[in-house]
């Protein structure tokens, strides 16, 4: 079956989450829709991750199998037409071959955290950060959170309905800037635990808040104790960014931040 | 009475408009409402502009009369209190005396448009932009823009229910500029006719399509005819920036912008 990679967009508010689940309407069930739509037959949807109800997708990558083959820009016109008026919107679709797979190929995987901090509460993005009133010192935030890259048992920072067999994983990159009233938190990783991003942010606020000493995070870490963890951030601050997937199976015309032949 | 400078973000996707009107909900209304409950009294508030339903904010300026002082502080975070859970924020408050006018004392005022120019829709900004999917040439709507700058007879670019007595305004400046997949039109003026922007914006867009030859809009001008205008740019795109007053009706501490004492 031809087999399409798709980047998408989505406002995750009224979903139940990324996953087809039976409480709710989910990203992959209204996708899942909208190819039967398209295609007259089922066509499977498979995501590079699975977020939390609430949470958004920015580039979030998935693939999508179909019965017979479409130009790729067909596909993601055919997907949108059929999607509307549901807030996802399929960014790109390109054909790839059967050896790429949106969950298994994907070798790093990048989120980003929203806080507004500010006392005065959002608007235009109600439902698309974390409002947090006190000013956050951002400096301590990014330097305690270095002690997180690398190879750790971050059962601290783990939920305890994740499903993983080890609390084992190797953190990227973390960064922790300030956008004016925006505190941005940038995490990338080849894989995360169920919601380890909300909890990291959400003990890196009781560093920025001053409640933990700065010292707190790799002691919540080194502890390996859930109940170490500071409160989890909420869902609506969170974003699916992107996800990276060896160049072989893209294609060359296929990642415009792929290495160029020589 | 006590008067305070007020800078406000809102959402104006489910208001009739900034001004009180019998048909619906108002941005003023609801302030009004807000400072009301605040102070037990009518706390009469002017804006520095009329924005239309669907208009936003991201830093409109009002002034509001108060019987009785407070610091700016407990201005502000009460009428954030009274106003939940309306999509309005009172982002700043501070004193200013009965010299200062929000509407009369007020030089300039600036004002932005998005255009989110992809063939996806719109997710997490629904209604908080313009969608287009064809193409837009940024350099050829930049270049044909600045026929408009300095003072012009602006009748093409006015709507039909325009209250103002001329139709001559003089624009201070206006800059299309590409940033990723949006384009932004930003255009400041000591005031404008209804519309104007929406007007210009909806006209420019028939350029950056190719639709009009890029001395286009020279021509709509010069022809001071409304039907010469393009179709009028929905109310969603736009937003309502910043005002502009003389420093010394804001007190020395007042905008952070202002010139410093040496």
């Amino acid at each position: 079956m031809p087999r399409y990679h798709l980047t998408i967009e989505f406002d995750g508010t009224n979903y139940v989450g990324w996953q087809r689940q039976d409480n709710g309407p989910s990203i992959q069930g209204d996708i899942e829709a909208a190819g039967r739509k398209l295609a007259g037959a089922p066509t499977p949807v498979y995501g590079a991750g699975r977020t939390d109800s609430g949470v958004h997708g920015l580039g979030m990558v998935a693939h999508i199998d179909v019965p017979k083959a479409f130009p790729a820009d067909t596909i993601r016109d055919g997907l949108n037409a059929h999607l509307r008026p549901a807030p996802i919107a399929i960014l790109r679709a390109q054909a790839v071959t059967a050896d790429f797979h949106a969950r298994f190929s994907c070798f790093a995987r990048h989120y980003e955290y929203r806080i507004l901090n500010r006392r005065p509460p959002p608007t235009l993005e109600h439902n698309q950060v974390w409002p947090m009133g006190p000013p956050l010192d951002v400096a301590a935030m990014d330097q305690a959170a270095q002690c997180l890259v690398g190879k750790h048992d971050f059962t601290t920072f783990r939920s305890v309905q994740c499903q993983a067999e080890s609390p084992i994983k190797t953190l990227s990159t973390i960064a922790v800037t300030r956008e004016a009233d925006r505190v941005i938190v940038r995490i990338s990783a080849p894989s995360f635990l169920h919601n380890q991003v909300r909890s990291i942010v959400g003990s890196l606020a009781q560093i920025g808040m001053g409640r933990w000493p700065q010292a707190g995070l790799k002691a919540a870490l080194d502890a390996k104790d859930r109940a170490r963890c500071g409160p989890v951030a909420p869902a609506a601050g969170l974003y699916f960014v992107k996800a990276d997937y060896p160049p072989a199976l893209l294609g060359a015309s296929a990642d415009p931040d792929a290495p160029q032949a020589g």
